[in-house]
């Protein structure tokens, strides 16, 4: 009888505004079996399902966090959060789905971290969730694997490194060659962006000028290095033929090449994160060095104090299309492994369970996006990319039963008192967001409501994802065979002599 | 009985793929009085529904055509298709919906000439229809009809001009205020963005230097002259806080234009036309004078041949939202007036019955967009863009039955021989269409199949649209609410004296 | 005996570096008659001269400043330097010609306008000088003074304005026959780019909101009214066949404008003041309502704080090759006039003294440009454009002695306390300037040395200034001559009927 | 007494128009022992002096060939042309001096390279030349042969492949190291920017797919390629602090990527080619193979038939500041070795005799650019970059007398069948140049004159460059200079905790 305790087999949500990416529409909801059965008025339900008053209030579907890293061990330490409480945040902030990463050493089998990952995931999470593999090395093994990952492993998109030098980059042709990988088994290609050889010039550099401090990160690795490697990416895949989806877009000056690609007609697509898109790289200069390093990153904040406003812009118009967290928390006292020298501070920064609030003050309350282009960026955009839409990121008959009642009107204090997530720190600490997450739904599961937090561990699930996402895809494969049909006309020209001189 | 003979009652359409403008899925389509009732697999239905096998076959929602001129007189002449014929054209052409214009003459009343439309339309048109008015002169009364036909006579949005001096031009300040008031009043402002001063000049000196032939139109006015109003017309209405809906946007230059001001954030939407996204102004050196006299249109069709591609992939990026036929067809004959003295072309392309095919050919089999843009660019982003959506541009429980059954695999050369629109010329003679409509659905009504066409004259009807459409006032409204807050702010830093003395 | 109490008639400048816009060269500058005679080393002199020990020195041109307002009657006020205390402060800051505004009011006589700032100005001025003529308002008559002007009166520049509506505003197609006119006669045809329309539609709104302090300047005019008409003057200018020279360009959105347009090959150029590259708009929130009203000008001061480094870059990579103080200096009490409402505030800055130790500063010590460009930028370029150079903007043998001994190692600090120029304010008070001017010459005439200053009233001499300046007009001539060969080329094309049908 | 027949001790060009960078001058220009005496007009000159009559004719510094490839092995095949007869022929075409590469195999001494191409070059070289040395591999010998030939060998440029792969493309830390150590020792980093690795890529796919043809090298490498690696090679130089050349810039992308870094301050320049700034790709398509393989060069010309013009233009704006003939050229045989494999196609095209006239026909007779802006990219920037100059690039006294009469009004037409370079073909075969040299002056010694051409073989002399031309270094020092005192100025900050919370 436990589970009665936390789940509702049937639940109709009244008298809300339900929001998709496309329209908001007056509609009660009504879920059974983990499915939304119905979506309308005055709907024909069947008797005693918990009723949950929406009246003024919104009904999303649930945040998809494309990015998060639980239980990782990275640059020696280990997040402060494993799959249970990194997932049980995440839903008591209005997030219903996570993607994790899986990020084999150099030369481990990519196959054998991801099974690790799974073992202890299975066990632990709260919410539906899936996996990301790093391909972090190259050479046959790998793009077998990728093949089995994706085959029979519901994996459907590979992360590949231009940073970390001697670790996880890849070089440019190691780098052409897992895109059109990506390409011929229908993944999604996420890159990283940043020039991994000029960041290990600078930080020598930075090193060598006495500077030691978490400012170090911005000075070794500024935008420049992003916005480059943006630009190379982007013409890799396009070589490659391959969509390509950027990780962390971090700088108006990268978001400006997504934009001038975009324009050319290039298939990209841009996630940047919660922190990138709110606060600036001043951080990195507050005297309290903790305060500093808790906002270390790759990329990092930006100097530029217009940077999050641009950002927003660009979640806004759609030259980026998802905000991640990149959750990877870590401690005061395990950012200290990096006190005198800055490149030892573990990369990261937590987010999990803020994302949507903090996106909706700055996003939605700031006039940068609406609440639709808000469930976009937050939800369904994930949703179709990864190839889960609309059985996911839309509020409709037929899909899972992740789903968010929204009070626009309340408003809450973030502080780290008061979190679910690890780590004793918040980036967004005594921020008041306005329009907070009153009731979370997982899979037709209620599992947050008025604050109070009912989840079983374990009860989330593994979701595979299947390949060839129509959104990234289709217009993707139809490009490639105009192409090859130009080269053969060309030919015929010639044959023909059809070419005048030219002067 | 006579009804019978070309509608139905009750119509499944069995076996397709429905495609809407965020993804594509297999369903059957029910339909029942005149509303779409259920979309999905094995449905249960009543008995005695025609059945449609679209087995293989694209199932979507109707097209909309938002920019047509049906019985307008026009620089001396008369469109060759009244609401009759053209809906007809429409209809075959896969489009259930068109928006037409009321253009009333210098110091007319908006109301009497949207009055003197209406009549004519309502007994002719086939298909719903709605109407855009033409604000082509200022004062007072124009501010007190706009708000009377907004209010009571179902319109939703108002056609400014920056060019036609002496006739529809409105100044700079004139376009402000008539901005500011469709902000207040919530409705769509479309803006014709070509200098009108510099046009005039151009005209003389192109007279003055002998040209007198087609060829004036392009160099008369070219494209520097649109990049040049679109960036005006941009910040007239980024001044006025009001949402801007550029139409006819024909050049690079003005394209960049409108990505530009996306960038920053701003409120901008575009509309192109089959014509100039297929079409260069090449034509105008042709030979024939009929020939290249019967693709004057303004904006002119642009010299480089790099245009119709460029604007394509506008469409398929979002940079530009909807592609309309501005259909004016005029005869040989009607276009010779002008056989002397270009500036007497009337101005005018047809286009209404093969927007839909020509833009699947160079779109979608271009590799240009996907099938899921293709029903954004041809039909969903009006109807949110006008206040319909969902009930139109969405195939869902609910919607309004306009439908197009749709075969991927057909394919028709286009001609003027077998058209049904008027004139006596197609542009795209010879073409041929991979792709086209094979049943269309008329609220409900089976209006079009397997090539013949059945339908009442009179039976469409007008379709009153609803102010502020959430599309595109939403954003705006909050950002003005910051904007004021953020003046707020600034004064009270004057009180406290908070900037510092600035070197 | 007065004139040799203040006059040398043989200068010897040795052993400094002559600094010139192409490169640095130690030499010995040898002055007689008013005339360079020698540069180099180890001159052969006649006996009797002066010499100035210029080690460690730079010899620079003097400066030419392209715009200043002297004795000027603007908004109910009269600056606060007349020719003779404006062009001393001039001299004793390193600038040896100015070229002053001749602005006449609606339908006045430019030629009388012209006139009567001739007869003050020539018994007045320290310094060469010479004279813009304003095409305040437009017909017939303007047509033919214009060209008297040029004829017989030494004029090559007219100002037209896009801003002050119902004044000096010409609209679109005035502006448009101002410029062809201007190309016709071979002027300089400068263009003050900013909407008028809406630059008044603002100041209203701004004032119905409450809004009548300073701030309301840049609030009534923010920078993308510049930017538009920056866009529409190159526009007509382009039309017109006609080199444009925009002046006061104040933001990075107008730059971006003039970047744009010199990648597209047209002929523009632009000047910018010192202050608008120095300083930024937050001075219109200070406390002090003087401060803050002390500058106002217009363009305004742009509250985007990145503003003067970025136009200070511009003027380092030539987008912008002139930087002038457009000196029209008012007293406190004079500002005090709007001190309810920012409208009647009189626009306008000092400047003319301290633009060459301001722009060293925040140019060459900055970093944004060397010593190189900074002749160029306040000399050089000045008189390519205005037809002088070589004999201005140049030290070689036969050009006037203009000459200035600067010290790069020296410093001073910006005080009204110590200026020469009028008005009660300086807007760089306080600044420390590394980069003096040591001695000033005036043809010949050594007029400023170690703060002493020694030059009769009215010894400067009118310069009158000659037609189609090379620098403007060489490659536009050309290439109107290419365009036109171009339409003949099409028109064969379409005899031949060479265009194909193209699809 | 040989020598008399082709020199000429003293030499007056009487009634021409000198033409420098900056402006045109109608003066005599006297030379005396290999100087320029004297310019101007009434010229007192010792008696039996040769005089050239240059009435209607203009008076040009002789031309700088920035890139010359000459008695070089390359790609299994030595040029036509050594130094002896590509000498013979850059004087016939009005080109004075040339700068040679030196191009040291992997591993070889770039010492020992140099001295080999000295010593040949030296007994045949017939005009004025340096040598460019290639840092085609990287190591601590590299490092301190480069320091040594900028010491002791009169070098002061290096060039730098990102192309070649394992040949001699350098990685991103090489390229970084190695233009920190070209600023170090102040010398002009020349950086040929392709994607190396994704050029190899493309080469294999090309030939997989059956391409071998000449058309392959714009397939394998198109321009995304160039414009990738242009972004990386300046943020690159931009970390190193070091100025950056950009050789061969080919395409529109690349030059936009060129100016939008000029746009943001860095100190870029760029050089094209005689033949990109003229021909197109299409050439590539041309029926007969030997007439497309004769255009093979890398980069490759590009498809987009507008990219001449707009290189061109760009040369105009001084986006582009200097243009070469990277004159390689190789027979046809030569080019057949690639007949079956168009990656063996040697690499290379002719030029170096009308780079000057085919520039002027296409650039000043094409309205890009005016005479001087020609002088300029031929000559004057050449001198100013590698600090010739004002010896070189400047008719003024004191100058080298390398000097060109030209006739503006002559006109000839290029052919193979009369020209004076190597190699059986030529790229602008049947091109009518109106604008030609009638005269050519080579350190004071009359070497062509009316189509015959008298000059020793061997009579040229080798010119020894120096380091830190202030063109490229003096504001890159001063800008290090405050990049270092801002760091500083951001630590005192974080000292004083200045740094506000930022939310």
């Amino acid at each position: 009888i436990a589970p009665t305790q936390y789940t509702m087999v049937r639940i109709l949500i009244k008298g809300g505004k339900v929001v998709n990416d496309d329209c908001t529409q007056e509609a009660d909801v009504y879920i059974e079996n983990g499915i939304i059965q119905q979506v309308g008025k005055e709907l024909m339900i069947p008797g005693g399902a918990k009723v949950i008053d929406a009246s003024g209030k919104l009904v999303l579907p649930g945040g998809i966090d494309t990015s998060v890293h639980l239980e990782e061990n990275f640059m020696n330490a280990t997040t402060a959060d494993d799959y249970y409480s990194g997932t049980k945040a995440a839903l008591a902030g209005g997030t219903t789905m996570v993607i994790g990463h899986v990020l084999p050493e150099r030369n481990e089998s990519l196959l054998e971290a991801y099974e690790k990952c799974r073992s202890s995931a299975d066990s632990k999470s709260c919410c539906d969730y899936a996996l990301h593999v790093g391909v972090t090395w190259w050479g046959p093994k790998v793009l077998a694997e990728m093949e089995k990952l994706v085959r029979e492993k519901g994996v459907n998109s590979f992360q590949m490194f231009m940073a970390y030098k001697d670790t996880f980059m890849l070089r440019d042709s190691e780098l052409f060659q897992a895109l059109q990988h990506c390409k011929d088994i229908g993944a999604v290609a996420r890159v990283h962006a940043e020039n991994g050889e000029l960041v290990a010039e600078g930080a020598k550099e930075a090193l060598d000028l006495g500077i030691s401090g978490p400012e170090g990160i911005e000075i070794s690795r500024p935008e420049e290095l992003e916005a480059e490697a943006t630009h190379r990416a982007i013409t890799i895949a396009n070589r490659a033929h391959c969509p390509i989806y950027l990780v962390n877009v971090s700088s108006m000056s990268a978001g400006d090449v997504v934009a001038t690609a975009k324009m050319q007609g290039k298939v990209v697509h841009g996630e940047t994160t919660v922190a990138h898109a709110v606060l600036n790289g001043m951080q990195y200069y507050h005297q309290d060095w903790a305060h500093a390093a808790a906002h270390v990153t790759v990329p990092p904040l930006r100097l530029d104090p217009s940077t999050p406003n641009f950002l927003m812009s660009l979640l806004g118009n759609d030259t980026l299309n998802v905000v991640g967290s990149d959750h990877r928390p870590f401690t005061i006292k395990q950012k200290a492994m990096g006190k005198d020298d800055f490149t030892k501070i573990p990369h990261g920064l937590p987010g999990i369970q803020d994302r949507m609030s903090v996106i909706w003050e700055k996003g939605v309350i700031g006039g940068k996006m609406d609440e639709n282009r808000f469930v976009a960026v937050t939800s369904s955009n994930a949703a179709k990319i990864y190839n889960l839409y609309p059985r996911k990121g839309r509020i409709i008959p037929g899909a899972d039963a992740d789903v968010v009642v929204w009070d626009p009107e309340g408003s809450k204090t973030i502080s780290v008192d008061n979190q679910l997530q690890g780590g004793d720190l918040n980036l967004f600490e005594g921020l008041r967001c306005h329009g907070v997450p009153l009731v979370t739904i997982s899979r037709g599961r209620l599992v947050y409501e008025n604050g109070m937090f009912t989840c079983a561990e374990g009860s989330g699930k593994f979701c595979p994802l299947r390949t060839f996402p129509d959104y990234l895809y289709k217009k993707m494969v139809q490009r490639e065979k105009v192409t090859k049909a130009n080269l053969l006309y060309f030919k015929f020209i010639i044959y023909l002599n059809l070419v005048p001189h030219v002067h």
